[in-house]
């Protein structure tokens, strides 16, 4: 088993690994209707975004979700918006437990119609822990591996207590020998598909923990992985608002920035600067248009769903108009709510502001037109002013400006022409 | 017993409660190094709307605070700037435990230089448990006066796992059977005060649980009491956010809408009802202006923090100045970043919106120079339409981009001039 614990070097990946995802669950602690795995995150079902942080990691060469019969239809439908691939839909059961089970069957070869390849190690997650990184799944397969069990633990946040039978307290466990158990887990197939073919139907009704049934049926001792704060359960309303946080922190990080023509270079790239340290960007992408949107596919191929359109050109109604129907009719993943903001460049005291802004009242109407689609227009002017100072004064305020409408994505603020 | 459990009927007030808010840790958990009770959240640091929380229920008497030493000044700070009332400091110590031994002592009647009058029942709070709510508060004080001891519980959202040596799992705690130990708690003070003084060292050092030191050493079993979702401890960056989320939500319902001018009042009335349904306002105070802002201290008396200006006026530059001079000046315990809106009614058809936006440029500079006082001011037009439709719609939009300014609270915003 030494072999195998080497495969977790830097730059190793392990072969032949699923997952399943249960996600039948009822969101009844959520305090709301809809399943918690199907709440929106910015427009977008918060199980979207995990599969998303799935299929980031390549070696996951399939992935199956569990999801009841009255939820099919939505499954299928979130999966075609937001092009998610090696995904295979089991039917849920009543409980976690089943819905698992559901999801192992689809992968295991004795099944009958079964397209799917049993995989040497399984990973389970849940589908509200959408920030699950590729390091933590690497190192649960790796210990899944040698251990033939493993999973993500957290250290406890509050004190477990035993309450006895009249609603007082019984006792209370120490906090430093107990840990919270978390997902992602990972198993070998065999061990965890033995485990759920041998327990009793009380288990499956009744049970929540799946390393204590490879323990129970299999003998099989799960190794504890230490996982980040960020792979947290998304289970009350509090959890959604944390959740829609870290996802409009990261997406806000991921900018395009599109400028038109040649002689605008040179403000687009001030911009760009600018923008990078303001939102502490990993992605920026800058292209020159000369035609309006035509390539837009050619330069964006980020598999990530995340982008946002600084546009730095001065584009009349109609350009700007064909440029948002290429960006729509693209077959690139958006990420909706989709920002786009359309940046002017001038001399604020050779073309007064507000006389700018008299010629760009379109945008208003524009806006509310895409705004129907989910696109957030808005106009910016920024002061290319021939006084350096000027212009990197008006160049900051222009990139805090971006970064606002970029990280609330709020759609009252859709239409404005905004000023630098 | 069965008299002061009667005391928890609708109305009744318990007597001669006071609580200990433990808040020397310093926040390693967080990966930031100010410690967690004073990150800021809206600029304000969290152990503030903690003692706000506390503070609303007027039957705690005295709430007594344990800081470090190093810490001692800028908690001084934070009592005068947010105006809080009824508290006292305490040194902390290194630990939780004797942080909230040192809170009792300073209670007790047989300490030398005690100013405070020693309570009946003692309520422990968390410094940052932002949210708690007086109806959970009474109910474990009211426990208390029964049981002795009493605490909030919260059901396990993870597992529990005990793991073995070896870093493998030993075994899974049945999750039915165990609850999540949360705050408040309260003790009969004499309870309490005992167990600490009796307590050995090590509890000192390496306990968690006060309801386990009362039932150790004062043999009282505490009545745990199911708290809500919202009792959860802010411990991680993705909690902060949550908190941050919460606190939006709550203050961009409390709006006090400033009508200047008789004539104007049925546009400012007719905006305060469209305000009403999109934020979902539980306050909304209303009031005629007759002249700049001298009487803002008469019609705002709400001793909550939370203020946000709508003021419906064609103000000029100077007029403006005036009302923020006296809002700022008030003795209003504000809630910085304080928004401020100036709606400006016309009607789009006989002056067009950029030629009223270029009349109020002044606003841009006006906004600059407030913001460094932490007031965000925008300017916003109206759409005062002879067509009800269009007035409407004007309306509705203008009321969405002011509960956008009022939640986001975003300083990169402010000095715009937005049209509804
Ligand atoms: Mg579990
Ligand atoms: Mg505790």
């Amino acid at each position: 088993s030494r072999v195998s614990a080497a495969g977790a070097e830097p730059g190793s990946r392990p072969t032949a690994v699923a997952a399943v995802l249960p996600a039948g669950g009822c969101g009844e602690r959520m305090g709301v209707r809809t399943p918690k795995q199907f709440c929106r995150v910015l427009e977008r079902p918060l199980i979207s975004y995990t599969l998303q942080a799935l299929e980031r990691v390549c070696w996951i060469k399939d992935i199956v979700v569990a999801v009841t019969g009255e939820n099919m239809e939505a499954m299928r439908n979130i999966i075609q918006r937001y092009g998610h691939k090696r995904i295979s839909l089991a039917e849920a059961g009543a409980t976690r437990h089943r819905s698992i089970f559901s999801g192992l069957k689809a992968l295991a070869e004795d099944q009958p119609d079964c397209k799917l390849t049993k995989p040497e190690v399984v990973i389970i997650h849940d589908a509200v822990r959408p920030f699950v990184e590729e390091d933590v799944l690497l190192r649960v397969v790796m210990a899944a591996k040698e251990h033939g069990a493993a999973g993500a633990i957290r250290p406890l946040v509050s004190t477990v207590i035993s309450p006895a039978a009249d609603g007082c307290l019984d006792h209370a466990l120490d906090r430093a020998k107990h840990r919270a158990s978390e997902m992602p887990q990972a198993f070998l197939f065999d061990v965890i598909y033995e485990a759920y073919q041998q327990c009793s139907d009380y288990d499956l009704e009744f049970g929540t923990e799946c390393l204590q049934l490879a323990l129970k049926y299999c003998h099989t001792k799960a190794k504890l992985v230490e996982g980040p704060p960020e792979l947290w359960k998304v289970t009350y309303k509090q959890d959604l608002y944390a959740a829609e946080s870290l996802i409009k922190e990261k997406i806000s990080q991921e900018i395009c920035v599109v400028v038109k023509t040649k002689d605008e270079e040179s403000v687009g790239h001030l911009l760009k600067e600018v923008l990078k340290n303001e939102l502490n960007c990993a992605t920026i992408t800058s292209t020159a248009l000369d035609h309006s949107g035509g390539d837009i596919q050619n330069f964006l191929t980020d598999q990530c769903c995340s982008f946002i359109w600084v546009t730095v050109l001065s584009s009349d109604f109609q350009e700007t108009r064909k440029f948002l129907t290429a960006l729509e009719e693209s077959s690139l993943p958006l990420l909706y709510p989709v920002v786009v903001v359309l940046v002017h460049c001038l001399d604020f005291t050779l073309v007064p502001p507000a006389q700018k802004m008299e010629s760009l009242m379109w945008i208003r109407g524009l806006a509310k037109e895409v705004k129907k689609r989910n696109v957030l227009l808005s106009g910016l002017l920024i002061n290319y002013s021939q006084d350096e100072q000027k212009l990197q004064e008006s160049l900051q305020q222009g990139a805090s400006i971006i970064a606002a409408l970029v990280k609330e994505r709020s759609p009252a603020l859709a239409g404005q022409l905004l000023v630098a």
